[in-house]
């Protein structure tokens, strides 16, 4: 077999590849929570006259929905807001897999594409909605700080996309714990490394606003969320 | 001012906010290609029968091109190899912004979403721009392994997105060093502590496979990966 120049081709395999690779899809509901509610960003998608559009966004699980926020001043996310077609992609890159070769080098990663249609909170809903949107992200925040104002309200957007079936989950590999089933064409010339390369978002030491008091103690949001990024 | 529930909404602007807030957006170049080549994880969006479709996939930049791969066998993105307009979505969680309310609470972030034509590239444009990928992800992997076979090329499809002129970026607020403008609606009863809660992805040490040989060092591939995310 003729040699090519080397090249790479990690198996990061969009979602239909479903119905190929058996174990990397997973359909099982705690599992797709325990990524949404890990991860904080997502990115919405829907079709605007007829083009992609795109953007990432902050997020968090309540329940069966994905609760989403935006300014009323976001044309685009208006747009949106009322029925509107949409995908919400949430990944976590967990680290690199190091192969024998670059076709099966990879990445250890959970992504999960929900599919639906956005619904519009208002009213009690909406104030709901962003309580429990902020305190899911920051802890008991909305225990510490002062409420939000009508005006406050008015100006945000608050969107809700059920989780329903058919929303599609994905997970990668774990890792290279087997050999590689090697071919002729494949035999490494010497002894290759190989493994994984783990990756974690992790959080680092807060700081203080400058303006703050001395005597004021960091909050238990705050070290919620570092609990959050040391697990 | 009447008081509402405690509610949540971390300005987490979409796109279109680009002209209602100026700070954030940024056209510079170099600042877009900081980001393309630091984050190895994007979301490519199209449109299929008028729906939405999204899917998380490694990425590298090469120049002016965002280079992309997957399967052959994964029937949409075949579907979307030849002309799709496509936007591709690159975002870097760097923190939280604890604020003194909850409105007024975010993230530091940076984001961009590339919009354009994804280009089919074959033969010789497909193995230097999957060589390309390779040692993008893995720095230097390709000299270190076997090269790829033509079944193994055959088996994968290389797509480009060229950077252009329109493509959006846009930066998370730099954090909270100035006090905010209390009115009387948000003046907090008691004080509150406010400010950041940096986020990074992180590497941790490499896992070799069971399989190795105990005297083959960890190459330098991973030892680049690891600098990458020491940064």
């Amino acid at each position: 077999m003729r040699r090519h120049c080397h090249h790479g081709a990690m198996s990061y395999d969009p979602l239909n590849s479903l119905t190929r690779k058996e174990g990397r899809a997973s359909a099982d509901r705690s599992t797709l929570d325990a990524l949404l509610d890990e991860v904080s960003v997502g990115v919405l998608s829907t079709v605007l006259d007829g083009m992609p559009w795109s953007v990432p966004m902050l997020f968090a699980r309540d329940g069966d929905n994905v609760i989403l926020h935006g300014s009323t001043g976001a044309g685009a996310l208006r747009q949106v807001t009322e029925g509107a077609p949409a995908a919400f992609t949430v990944y976590s890159l967990d680290g690199y897999v190091v192969a024998y070769n670059a076709f099966e080098s990879s990445a250890n990663y959970r992504s999960a594409v929900l599919r639906g249609t956005l619904v519009h909170l208002s009213g009690d809903s909406a104030v709901t909605g962003l309580e429990r949107l902020t305190d899911r992200l920051f802890p008991g925040r909305t225990g510490e700080v002062v409420p939000s104002t009508r005006k406050e309200l008015a100006a945000t957007v608050c969107l809700a996309l059920p989780i329903r079936e058919g929303s599609w989950l994905y997970r990668g590999r774990v890792g290279g714990s087997e050999p590689p089933e090697y071919d002729d064409a494949t035999v490494p010339a010497a002894p290759v490394w190989t493994g994984i390369v783990p990756l974690r978002l992790t959080a680092g030491e807060p700081q203080r606003d400058e303006w703050n008091h001395d005597d004021v103690p960091i909050p238990e949001s705050v070290r919620a969320i570092q609990r959050h990024y040391s697990r």
